[in-house]
């Protein structure tokens, strides 16, 4: 992208960035919304991978957590810095044609994605290029997004959150867009889907790609109907494998393809309360029975493969049958579906191509855990990468709670990414505020998944806090938390004195009734009357007990 | 409650109301928040059950839901009306002692309020009190709390939930907790807890209770420690006692008892990174250390029950010692405690007092059912009543959320009741917009374990509103859904003209993108084929399906 205004992108084609000017709001410094952090490096030999390190008072070490902000401070005109460009230059020169980390993987090879996202991991490169032949981790990766700093989706890392963004044809502007992402990784988003389906898609994206750190996912098909006028019937494979290139020439990391949708499968969804609710699937059903012929995607599916491994780009074999209602959950065309994902897994991993696939949906919580299941099964372990799910469907406005219930249990139960849902979900597009609030969301659902994992380490962040809090240390309790400008602005809205910040309550219970300060006043006691914390409370008071228990142990028989 | 502004309660005191006048501000019309919405009862005799019957259009039935609103319209100086007057006469008259509805199940009676509830959930009267005799369920009614619309807790019924408001010494008046209390049965509350610590701690209640229709909860031991100016160890059991029957008199329907914190637990929490973070356990530690002596509340349970029976209070046997943080949960001081309260409830059942078992608090996903088996187990499957529990301690500010998580789970999992986190939980006194988003994430995790449970009838309202959704029918979406205002607003953020809630599409996808129209779209060009819906999709979807799979099945070959 050159910085007068104008840029090339990769396919050659010109595009006027007149919007490239005073429109560009920078986003507020890092710093303003994470207080009291600062970005460190692990290093390993040439690799640098960052990680976010929050400072903490009372002689507490620091706390250091993943970080998806990438560099800051650059000027998105130009866009980020190209970190890959000679991992990619040398495999190149050495005239590599399938550039996938799978196909490196299952080769023995360990390459610098691996080497990164095993720092960033804290687990071997062995086990990361082990993870990733078996198909159980995809690295989604494209040869030509450059800024990209490698991270891997698989039930044994870390669970990761995306967010989509994306203007449609009613609202939202480029810049608006590029914010967004920026506003999504700061709060902590692992990938970004562009999901424009409006004008200028193809700037639009060239802008995201150009100033993202992290993976960029989209769904061609949105792309491609746009080339169609929006009929659908006019659709086929050559246009789509065109766009394909175009996009993968642009460098984005993972394709969603509906390439599950069977014509045979149409039927199963007749019955159903909310019928088709994604938008890929019900272009490629609508496409299938104006045809009368089975779904492009699927019968020219290696073609889309020969593209994927050439790019290095990911499957998200999108899920274009998932229920969009309670009703609809765990039915005949859902799992039909499903059951055609694992078949297109095992061609595209036959190419090498990495692959995820897509869950859904609305699922209330006792059929949670058969979604997982299944799709350990049938799809041989390859990620899943779940919206939501949401566990009920009467609460628009609130759909970032009804489907972080969902994601967080969907996640403890083995899926690799959650893709989050915004509480503007169904009813309009999601604005920067939105997009921050469904990202926390979904970082909560991760991270409780984490917890719930037994991830080594998740707990660490918790129990800081946690010390914070029971000492009153207020500052590193607002800074450890997910949004610690909004944790200290709900503390201040009763009790905004500085003074506060040392306080040894809040408002909620006041002073008299703090539990926590009549709990050091315990202990103080404790200590007072000879029983030093640990020792006496043990010592002294299980003698205490002892007696009692002598004196005729419990004052009401249990039967 | 006289209406000159001044008021004499039940203990004789004269309480000057002197706030009485414009101070009391009301509540908008409630069909302002709930639109398309109105009163309809139930009705058994003499009976009269409110529902709420919400309108749809589109020739579809109405759907009847729940309704904790209570009556409308009253003047707040005077009260609700005094429903179970005549109910509680008549008891009084025949000169019966123990007025607990356990002790009427027992003896083979079913009461009004045991009636009231069986319509109000749809079951028969026999369930209800054969649920209320084996103690797995509880209906708090003091039968001094004559404007209480009955209701019950367990786990055979709809998951209930509750709202802490009151006010502490820093912040908050009467006015403003009664209508924090209105605001909260008006999104849903099924019983509200009355948590105030600072001054006017009487007034507030009283008033708070003549105006509720839905059950007071309150933890007795905050008036006693206000009653000893703060001094814990100056507590004794006739403070207790007496002000048990301060408050019994004015109506109280539950107690929050933490009887189960004894001496011997206390060392358990000598290493946890919380300490002891329940209020009433704080202050019971400190007085058992600073006696070394037993828990009085422990000692003296028998006198508790006393006044229990003679009122119809039921106990909520508290939770002293559960977990503040992720570290501490499940541990021994909890489950220490847990068992004393199963050998508690035995006690209070000898008495035919009713009682429920509070449960925490910060617990990780994979060990909150735990909780419930054991609690299930050790206290005899009387009602489970929790706070959330908090899956992650690192969202200070999103805290309904983290807790929503876990309200949900383990209500699918047996709790009988759950009680809210709002989003200044650990950081300040909730608001009124906070109260709203606590009551209306708690709904969610309620109905959503409703769901899970296979509660018949649940899915009605999701099936009603996802069938409004598909069919465009965008006010019936909001009308059915928790909070219709939000819905709606955020609807209108990006499509306000009034003709865009006839459109087929929102902003999400716009026109072009929208599934449900493409699925209309699907389904018409199958009936223009001949194919209509259900038959020929089903039939000739299936036929083609057929020939397709005759002609080779699936493309590539699952191993």
């Amino acid at each position: 992208m050159s910085s007068n205004g104008d840029t090339i992108d990769r396919t050659g084609q010109h595009l006027a960035v007149t919007t490239a000017g005073g429109d560009v709001r920078a986003l507020r410094p890092i710093d303003e919304d994470l207080p009291a952090s600062r970005k460190v490096f692990l290093e390993d030999g040439d690799l640098r991978v960052p990680m976010r390190e929050i400072a903490v008072s009372g002689g507490e070490p620091p706390v250091r957590v993943y970080d998806t902000s990438g560099p800051q401070g650059h000027d998105v005109r130009r866009g980020l810095p190209k970190l890959r460009e000679p991992w990619i230059a040398r495999r190149i020169a050495r005239g590599d044609t399938n550039l996938s980390q799978m196909h490196y993987a299952r080769r023995g090879e360990i390459t610098e994605e691996m080497r990164f996202v095993a720092l960033r991991e804290q687990v071997s490169p062995e086990f990361v290029r082990d993870e990733v032949a078996r198909g159980r981790a995809v690295i989604p990766a494209n040869r030509n997004h450059l800024e990209c700093e490698p991270m891997i989706i698989g039930r044994n890392f870390l669970v990761k959150i995306n967010a989509n963004i994306g203007n449609s044809a009613v609202t939202s502007s480029i810049t608006e867009e590029v914010e967004k992402m920026q506003w999504a990784i700061r709060w902590g988003s692992d990938t970004v889907m562009d999901l424009s389906t409006g004008p200028n898609i193809h700037q639009t994206r060239e802008w995201i790609i150009r100033n993202s750190p992290v993976p960029i996912g989209t769904v061609p098909i949105y792309q491609c109907l746009e080339k169609v006028k929006g009929r659908a019937e006019d659709l086929n494979t050559d246009i789509f494998i065109e766009t394909l290139i175009e996009q993968a020439e642009q460098g984005v990391d993972y394709f969603t393809i509906h390439a599950g949708v069977l014509l045979r499968h149409i039927p199963l969804t007749a019955k159903r309360t909310t019928g088709i609710v994604s938008r890929g699937g019900s272009i490629l059903a609508k496409w299938c029975l104006a045809h009368h012929k089975e779904n492009f995607l699927y019968t020219d599916f290696e073609r889309i493969c020969e593209v994927m491994k050439k790019y290095d780009i990911a499957f998200s074999l999108g899920d274009g049958l998932r229920p969009g209602s309670i009703a609809d959950a765990n039915d005949a065309a859902q799992f039909a579906e499903l059951d055609t994902l694992g078949e297109l897994t095992e061609v595209a991993w036959k190419h090498d191509v990495q692959v995820m696939i897509e869950g859904p949906g609305h699922v209330p919580m006792h059929k949670i855990k058969e979604n997982v299941d299944r799709q350990m099964e049938v799809c041989h372990e390859a990620p899943f990468y779940t919206l939501g799910p949401l566990v009920t469907d009467i609460a628009p406005g609130y759909d970032h709670i009804t489907s972080g219930i969902g994601a967080a249990m969907i996640g403890w139960f083995g899926t690799a990414m959650l893709c989050y849902v915004t509480p503007k979900e169904h009813l309009g597009l999601p604005d920067r505020e939105d997009v921050k609030t469904g990202v926390i969301t979904y970082k909560i659902a991760a991270h409780a998944a984490d917890l719930a994992k037994g991830h080594p380490g998740a707990q660490r962040r918790d129990d800081a806090l946690s010390k914070a809090r029971f000492e009153f240390r207020w500052q590193d309790q607002f800074n450890l938390s997910f949004d610690p400008t909004t944790a200290r602005q709900f503390h201040d809205e009763t009790l905004p004195a500085e003074a506060a910040k040392q306080s040894h309550f809040c408002s909620m219970c006041g002073p008299a009734f703090c539990s926590m300060r009549i709990t050091e006043d315990v202990r103080a006691i404790a200590a007072q009357k000879g029983i030093s914390e640990e020792k006496a409370l043990a010592e002294g008071m299980a003698q205490k007990a002892e007696e009692f228990r002598e004196k005729g142990g419990s004052l009401y028989q249990s039967k």
